[in-house]
């Protein structure tokens, strides 16, 4: 077997399709060129989880179904401002969603599929994510948390409740644009985890809480904040070269670039090089811009058969930084999206469910005793 | 692809064999018929860690470093003491051990395999596991949790801190016995997402937190109860025979019997049925043994190919029973013993890491389009 099960198709799903060799990514029959920017992140959450662009009045009642339950108690409050501040935005809302689900009906040892159902439990956590992220930034900070607005979107929300202020139409569609091309990929790390736990009919917080802390690995969606360390290390166009070549010279890998499954483009790179271009500082979008130029020259001219590409990490960083998001707080707005695609998986593996338990091959000692002597 | 990885070899591991045609389970080249009632559950963590039944002294010093840690600290205690009395002690022991993730070292972002070491965090996860779960059972009956005590073994101090006796001997190593028994598997679905997330590089606790939440799930730990649940109900011999054939005619499973990769008797049944024997009502070991025994007869006829024997959760609630552990810890307890296993799948994954990223066949929709005369 392909280690990391490279490869291995363990699935069938309705849900994405990745074409690594054209570089497309779409989601129930979409392009997601076609969605992103066009229609807001409600409605690919909707278009997720039940294959349908919502209809306008479907969209209107959705939106205001998650507004609805944006809220987060005053114990959830009470208990972020106990964690300590330099802890992990990650662990926080791993923690902060196994304390919900400590409360749900689902998690007292109902069937997953028997309880509230799972679209039921999903617009909530869509709801509240962002609020435990940004209430927890602002703890953190010192600051505190606001109550989230009815009258916005999920992104414009969500910047609101970090920053205080409602943000420019052009920031907070950059944000809804990134919820949309971040929400689903396929049978990445995180998803497959959250299929292999609802897949023993486990309640939906437990897949989520799984979900969350495999997000959280820096193999997966734990590195974005690098890019922004890289780029601010190199800190101007001319150092763009020595930087990388001497990166590369010491063995180290340069951030944003390559994917395992992209042979082109991600294209949602491509979009979010866009979105950046239009809010970010227009400084650090052109030392952005130069990086990937060498680096991609560099990495050629070594690697000449490998793609090496930057990846969606890249010029996500530069459009999380220009909305005014922490860079330790990127992974934790990315759960912000994903959580939708989590969410889509884990419908679908409830709608026709056999628990996900494959085998090991044993290659270790056989037929030891504890007494040589027996 | 079988569905649910059926079959499907995904990994090689040193760490168990289950020979489910001649009904052994292996650890570490080791017979669990050797080591259960033999050498104490610290050792079996030990051997599943390291490869190596420890030495006397070695046994000693691990001891004590599992008994050194299994305080938690006084602000966890307040978290518990805040819990819903009702909660799933699952969800709380998955609670829990994301509070103690939030402050260690290796949730901060860094690559697990650079953070302390795996084993470390390891013994301090299966020193508290136990402290955890007997605290919040105190709590939510009204009572004051216990310090664990250093003298006592695994298994001994566990009881002790849930009833606030120190157990009888014979029940103490039943209760070890069953976490020799139960300590490892495979890759079933909890040992499989704690690889899965922590082949992203994630911290242990994320891992250890998708494992508990996937074990939670009826289809994989979450149904002991239901077999002590059906006992309760039979009530004695005569009912027995009526009872099944009731429950078969409904079409219901009768609980604790059959297993996906045994084909013959599960070899921990026999071993908790002898332990069962010892500590149980003698009464309520007769219903069990005359329950397995018609239940056996009514399914034989019906699937004469199946193997339907019992499986590990029969006799263990008989033995979890008998030891004073309430029917709805039985998971939780399960728990106590499963994380030195997950721990070894850890210690495997990371020793040799690829990030499990496996794919799906997208089998949906293609080339839709979100405006139709476009």
């Amino acid at each position: 077997m392909p280690k990391g099960l490279d490869g291995v198709i363990v699935a069938t799903t309705q849900i994405s399709k990745i074409d690594g060799t054209a570089g497309r990514l779409i989601y129930r029959g979409y392009d997601i060129t076609q969605l992103a920017g066009v229609v807001p992140f409600e409605s690919v959450v909707h278009l997720l989880w039940t294959g349908r662009i919502p209809s306008e009045k479907e969209l209107i009642d959705f939106k205001s179904e998650i507004a609805d339950r944006r809220s987060i108690s005053p114990s959830l409050i009470s208990f972020l401002k106990t964690v300590p501040r330099d802890a992990n935005p990650l662990s926080v809302l791993r923690t902060a969603v196994s304390i919900l689900g400590l409360t749900s009906s689902s998690s007292k040892g109902e069937d997953a599929a028997a309880s509230s159902s799972p679209i039921d439990t999903g617009t909530s956590l869509v709801a509240q994510f962002p609020t435990i992220v940004a209430s927890y930034d602002r703890i953190r900070r010192g600051e505190d948390p606001l109550e989230p607005r009815k009258d916005l979107g999920q992104a414009e929300n969500y910047l609101y409740m970090l920053t205080g202020r409602v943000p420019e139409t052009e920031r907070a569609r950059a944000v809804d644009a990134y919820f949309v091309l971040l929400a689903d990929h396929g049978l990445n790390a995180s998803t497959f985890s959250a299929r292999v736990a609802i897949s023993t009919l486990t309640d939906v917080y437990s897949a989520i809480v799984a979900a969350i802390g495999t997000l959280k690995g820096p193999l997966h969606g734990g590195a974005p904040s690098l890019v922004w360390d890289m780029l601010s290390e190199i800190g101007e166009a001319r150092n763009v070269r020595p930087w990388i070549n001497k990166r590369l010279e010491s063995g180290e890998r340069i951030m944003g670039f390559g994917h395992r499954i992209y042979r082109t483009e991600d294209p949602r790179s491509k979009i979010l090089k866009s979105l950046a271009k239009q809010i970010a500082d227009p400084k650090v979008y052109e030392l952005a811009v130069e990086t990937e130029g060498e680096a991609r020259r560099i990495l050629q001219e070594q690697h000449p058969k490998r793609a090496l590409d930057t990846n969606v990490e890249f010029y996500s960083s530069l459009v999380l930084n220009a909305s005014g998001i922490p860079k330790d707080a990127f992974t934790a707005t990315f759960a912000c999206s994903r959580v939708a695609g989590w969410m889509a998986h884990i419908i679908e593996q409830l709608s026709d469910n056999r628990i996900i338990r494959p085998q090991s091959e044993y290659v270790g000692p056989e037929n030891l005793s504890i007494e040589p002597n027996a």
